[in-house]
């Protein structure tokens, strides 16, 4: 990592199992020293983003949530699926069905949802009701041709209680029983880290993410022409490093440890 | 149909959405003309089975609620995915961590379910809570190779109340989240029809199987060398006629029709 770090001008970070663990309850732990790497990144003059799939809460509530934690951060400085899909859906004019997160309905109070024609799914948690997947996709086996957009394709993440499965499965399911493909936004889109990257003003070359999701976060971001590096914490298994197509650029112990190289080379 | 219905030897009968459709509070409407067209092909001479993903009762129940309805059936003559299963789980030993429908958890009574060594997913129904699935996913991401077994692959079914997810939509979401691919037993696999052909004693050249499922039951029994016929009950839509892969052997209005020009030709 040191050999390359030195061309790094711009940081995009993941959130959840590199920040912090998140919890069950809408709680969570801080991981050591993440919020510390967050303050010393921003005092070097390094340019810094927060590139996160978490759609169990709007922006605003994520951010006063991650700042009770102790980190310095800031709504402006988060890129996340449901404003992106927002725009989505408005510039195509289609009307949501949501299977998302309670928190997360705010994010879409603006766009029209009656006579729906389309099925946006999020990490919808609890709302993941047997009775809420037979409506979701009774809406779409009702279309002429289902529109499905999914807040990401995510396996799955770790809660302080543990693993949970991400909206990448529940979206599969309904894939699968409507036989059609769904429109991801989020990680691993390609539009998705372009946006983030476009809100640092550095282009791909000299960024770099940091992120324990070895496809969506290392993944994604590699495709995109960016560095990546995946961290020890959050859902990282140790099975990861024998992963069949993906290769990070680096591993790191924790953030603290990915910002130690970084500052060591500025 | 009527130009090769006279090879035909034996029956196997598709029960949900052929004999009756099912109700979500586990009682249901039978089909009309369906329960005479059973009795129609016993007193033929025909061989008949009846071959149904069913899992969520014991053959014991299930049958008692299709005679309920007005059907001849009994135990013996249903080839069903839960004795399929357990006959497996016996060969190889495996202790199954089962997602299955409450009514269905007697027929795996005499496996030893202690310290699970692979997962039994069926059409759990209400089972499916956020919940259930999590510690399904818990227990196979926790093997060092995840065993999935599948009581079918169907995408959904329709009850009275409306269309229904089935098994395969919740098998798929594991089936990703755990980078695994299922092993199926029940319809559409081979050895699930070939088990209700030795049951009536017919080659699959003799045989006919008539469903309402374009891909379980139509292309599965065809990739057996059986005749198949569908039936524009229960889940048939207009646009499977237009299937890309399966064409059936024939269409019929019901079951009614299907025996009617069978018996027409003996």
């Amino acid at each position: 990592m040191a050999a390359w770090a030195r061309a790094v001008r711009g940081v995009l970070l993941d959130i959840s199992g590199v920040l912090y663990d998140s919890g069950g309850d809408g709680g969570g732990a801080p991981i050591a020293g993440s919020a510390e790497a967050v303050r010393r990144i921003k005092a070097s003059g390094l340019k810094l983003q927060f590139c996160t799939n978490e759609t169990q809460a709007t922006r605003e509530k994520f951010v006063k949530k991650l700042q009770g934690l102790g980190f310095d951060i800031s709504v402006p400085e988060v890129t996340a699926p449901a404003p992106a899909a927002c725009r989505i859906l408005k510039e195509r004019g289609l009307r949501p069905h949501l299977l998302v997160h309670n928190d997360l309905v705010p994010e879409f109070a603006e766009l029209d949802k009656a006579n729906p024609n389309c099925v946006v799914i999020g990490d919808a948690a609890e709302n993941f009701t047997y009775a809420n997947l037979n409506e979701a996709f009774r809406v779409l086996i009702g279309m002429e041709k289902p529109v499905l957009i999914a807040l990401g394709r995510g396996r799955y993440y770790k809660e302080t209680d543990g693993l949970k499965l991400d909206v990448g499965a529940y979206m599969k399911a309904l894939e699968y029983a409507c036989d059609v493909e769904a429109e991801v936004v989020g990680k691993p889109a390609k539009p998705f880290f372009e946006s983030a990257l476009a809100a640092m003003g550095v282009p791909p070359q000299q960024a770099i993410m940091i992120g324990d999701d070895i496809v969506n976060d290392v993944g994604g971001a590699q495709q995109c022409g960016m560095r990546a590096v995946q961290v020890r914490t959050g859902k990282y298994r140790p099975c990861d490093e024998n992963h069949p197509h993906v290769k990070p650029d680096a591993y790191v112990n924790n953030l603290a440890e990915a910002v130690d190289i970084l500052l060591q080379q500025l």
